[in-house]
């Protein structure tokens, strides 16, 4: 197969948690772009360490290797550019930049203060230990007491969503009529969330609620028909 | 003239610093409408209510009006749909939208808290009483209180500002290659800041900052020549 991505997973193959990687097997399925999605660990370096990468989503094509998740999806549109379009034009894609950095600050950045301390039981014992040193150097905390009071942080969470739900009130889609890019990199942070952990970041009468349920369902549940905790 | 808007006004009239405003005149300078800015006050409800309006932008075009910045900008792309395009399509108007979600947030919600303290003195004496109260009101303390910290809070705004440099490292504008309404999204809030404020919410190594001084010189001008604080 000529489309290889490297794919974040934990002890059990199938459960795929990087939200970044996600954004791209959103958008290989959008083109459908045949395509092997093969699990890569933390202590795996040397895996991807042939295409200067240090860390997963990884694409090799053709002998070509991309990496950093918006790097792929451009690559993905610029080679495969018929339709459908991830991006919808110039402007769709300075924008999609955009909602990616937003993306990387709310559902990634807040959202893992809600979830991370769900993570290690998920993985390999020693993905695990590294999993856990190194996040707990970053945050300066424990990782169980950065999620201790995350009853009462995810209101704060779910107010960060405002510019989801502002474009969500009037259009299905944030990239408009249909899916596109920038739904996939928002979805990213949802779907490696409710791989990981039961704590439920959306509340059912939430116009998010409705637009990741929407996003779940597409090709064929690709993002439902995994392995993962929230049952929302 | 056939297109009047209603556009915020300090005891000058030439000082106009609502954020939303300026997203409107920066688009109608855009695609090149004339037009006629007219001063309003906060105490002048009485010349818009026939618009169902209780605040400004309001624009009034061949015996329509049209209130809510973001619906005049969709207004005036689908009046004037001729190039040069405000949103480059149905991708770049959801994206669009998204933005404007996120600047209500940060380059307005954010930024008030850093410079809401200097508005009133631009002010006429009512405007100032019903601004005063009114703002208080809302944030459960002074205007004074709010701001004291400023020098410190600074900083938190200025990594808020994260998705935006995510975009100009790459890219001149927001919008792509060439500036659009995401851009006058985004700016309105700098530049309502810099009307009515000399405390810097940007330093000059920034790229926002630099953004911020192309969109400051666009249309001859428009922006820079106004009445304004923040001299950097």
């Amino acid at each position: 197969m000529s489309v290889l991505l490297h794919d974040l997973a934990g002890a059990d193959p199938a459960r795929r948690f990087s939200p970044y990687c996600w954004r791209v097997r959103m958008a290989l399925a959008h083109k459908g772009i045949p395509h092997e999605a093969v699990p890569w660990r933390f202590s795996e370096r040397m895996a991807i360490a042939d295409a200067g990468a240090e860390k997963v989503p990884v694409l090799r094509h053709d002998g070509r290797t991309v990496f950093e998740s918006f790097r792929i999806l451009e690559y993905i549109e610029d080679t495969w550019p018929g339709p459908p379009s991830l991006f919808g034009g110039e402007g769709g894609r300075a924008a999609a930049r955009f909602i990616a950095g937003w993306a990387d600050l709310v559902t990634v950045a807040s959202a893992a203060r809600l979830v991370v301390s769900d993570i290690p039981r998920h993985l390999r014992p020693e993905d695990a230990d590294y999993f856990i040193r190194t996040r707990e150097a970053r945050y300066g905390t424990t990782l169980a007491a950065l999620t201790a009071d995350r009853d009462r942080q995810v209101e704060a969470f779910r107010k960060e969503l405002h510019p989801l739900r502002a474009v969500l009130r009037e259009r299905p889609w944030l990239s408009g009529q249909t899916a596109g890019a920038a739904d996939y990199i928002a979805f990213g942070g949802f779907q490696w969330a409710r791989c990981v952990s039961a704590f439920p970041l959306l509340v059912p009468d939430d116009p998010v609620y409705f637009w990741r349920g929407r996003l779940l369902d597409a090709f064929d549940g690709l993002a439902r028909n995994v392995p993962h905790e929230d049952r929302t």
